[in-house]
């Protein structure tokens, strides 16, 4: 089958970008403006480099309404290098951090904890299968900060709102950055790879107070010290990468916002777990009041019938459908830049599998 | 100046792409083959981004004539993060290891090594502000590796041959891998950002030989064990920049190879070299046996001359020729991808600019 048509990518990541976007990185081939190059050759300290940059960081501020105590930094290695980066920094030597167990990426970050010093889990929803956000947990007041995973791709579960904590947050909000507002005054660090909602793969968002910046431990390694980042460009970022997030956070300011982009996310979420429940042929995989507005997992009667489910949607232009590797079962990944009527035309085709093989 | 063209772009990275390459990056937005997506919104774990990552590994191993004991890494942090890296995975924790001191960058991961442990200085040309490569040094027999710089991208000097030592080599090729062949059996690491002679930053490929790979420390994070990307793809890797990269070296094969370019560089620095040394007016700032063949430094009678040539060269459409900001003077990159037309405008520019200025 020859491709002519975008299709309807639910992928969770890399996930899918806003045409728009696309089509503007591809206007700007092989000239951008008035460099002669494009950005992808272009040294980091041009003029013309410098500027997206500094668009990028603007419009950072204004779509969270950051104050000028936040640094925003953008750093490589995706999630996993923070998994490691962040307890480096501040986790104190002889002290301890929080961490709330809700996923496979909870996990990974509270394992690299562990190997650096004094990590605790506080909450886990791991005795069923992550198919809930932990209500309570047990504080610890002497905490350096508590960390949490604020959506769960694998297991399609989010926070509704930030957890309660008497110490800084620090969150890993990978797979639902600016899909809605966030209180930045209860957040120590936020850190975000960009490939699902913000832009493509290879730049990681890092959003970081100043004065939980003070905090962090001595004698860090250059690039791994947010610090080095904080007060200059050190070294090479990832340059077209960052161009790309600029587009998109550009696009998101025309999509009115992180308020008018949580609007619409709230409409596909809606129209897609109400379909899931009309029937008992599809059955959605976790705790209702612990649903992602991000990832929709479900399943259907049986493995079978859910590979052909898949298969069936594929031909009919609905792409990426297949549930994480390690859990199985659908999983439609929603994010920002997936449009309503890729929900419209997903929730279609359920009922039509639903009457074919229900 | 409204620029309709692509300028003549010499730059020290991120470097001047090959425009064919950039032409065909343009032509797959916003489809990439029967994806139904571009390669920016292609899930790390898909048929399609699988292949162009083998692609890439493919052509690594021809060009470079690597066995089976070698793996190929696409990491990201570019090569500031593998002078953390290199020491925390090689540098035994009784033990030493040994680097050669030849500018900028060598002095980087110099000084990383040292907050990790015993490494020591072999030899060092900061005498004459780096003007030369030394030749002979002190080899220590229990040095877990001797680390060099090929090239010295701020200096403008480049080691001819590869050091002779007792130990393993590691080699910070960032700014002339793949120009020019490379005696593989006597390293145990090479690692290079992208954005030079390979592709856009974003990306470090390491090569790594598997025998190497297996002395390294326990207990290390794992983001930042080699063994760890060596094994499989652990996270989601800079996909748009690895695509980049796999176009890049499929050019470079087109163009006969490493051997083929090599070729072409020689003839481009011959050109030159032989139009600085042709003159008074232009003065190579390092001793001729250690030029570099990707970056040339040259000055004129005085820094107002300097600034003028850099502002008129611009507007023959000659960009990015002004020198690192940490030693003035004029730097034109003159990498693989940047055509021998370029350099021949810019030999006739040097003439044109000396007979108007001398």
């Amino acid at each position: 089958m020859a491709i002519s048509q975008r299709l309807h990518n639910f992928s969770a990541g890399p996930g899918t970008l806003p045409l728009e976007v696309i089509s503007a990185v591809k206007e700007e081939l092989p000239l951008y403006q008035e460099t002669g190059a494009s950005v992808m050759e272009i040294s980091h300290r041009s003029a013309a480099y410098i500027a997206i940059e500094a668009s990028a960081r603007a419009a950072l501020r204004r779509l969270l309404g950051l104050g000028e105590g936040w640094h925003i930094l953008f750093l490589q290695g995706g999630a996993s290098m923070q998994f490691h980066q962040v307890p480096l920094n501040f986790l104190p030597r002889a002290g301890s951090a929080d961490y709330l167990i809700t996923g496979t990426w909870a996990r990974k970050a509270f394992a690299e904890a562990k190997r650096l010093g004094g990590a605790r889990a506080a909450a886990s929803s791991a005795d069923e299968a992550f198919a809930y956000i932990p209500q309570r947990y047990d504080p610890s007041l002497s905490a350096a900060y508590l960390h949490f995973t604020s959506n769960n791709t694998v297991y399609g579960t989010q926070y509704s709102a930030a957890p309660d904590a008497p110490v800084p947050l620090v969150c890993d909000a990978s797979s639902d950055f600016l899909s809605r507002p966030i209180e930045m005054h209860r957040y120590g660090l936020i850190y975000a790879g960009a490939q699902k909602n913000i832009g493509p793969a290879g730049v990681t968002v890092v959003l970081v107070r100043d004065d939980f910046l003070r905090r962090r431990n001595d004698a860090l390694p250059t690039m791994l010290d947010y610090g080095t980042h904080a007060a200059k460009c050190f070294n090479t970022p990832p340059v077209y990468a960052v161009y790309v997030v600029d587009k998109v956070l550009q696009w998101l300011e025309r999509q009115g916002g992180v308020a008018g982009i949580q609007a619409v996310n709230a409409k596909k979420a809606v129209l897609l777990y109400d379909a899931i429940d009309a029937t008992d042929f599809y059955r959605g995989t976790v705790r209702p009041e612990a649903r992602s507005q991000m990832n929709v997992t479900f399943r259907l009667p049986s493995t079978a019938l859910e590979a052909r489910f898949v298969e069936e949607a594929a031909e009919e232009g609905l792409a990426a459908l297949k549930g994480h590797r390690s859990v199985g079962g659908i999983r439609a990944s929603i994010y920002n830049a997936c449009p309503l009527p890729a929900v419209e035309a997903l929730v279609s085709f359920m009922r039509a599998f639903e009457k074919h093989h229900g």
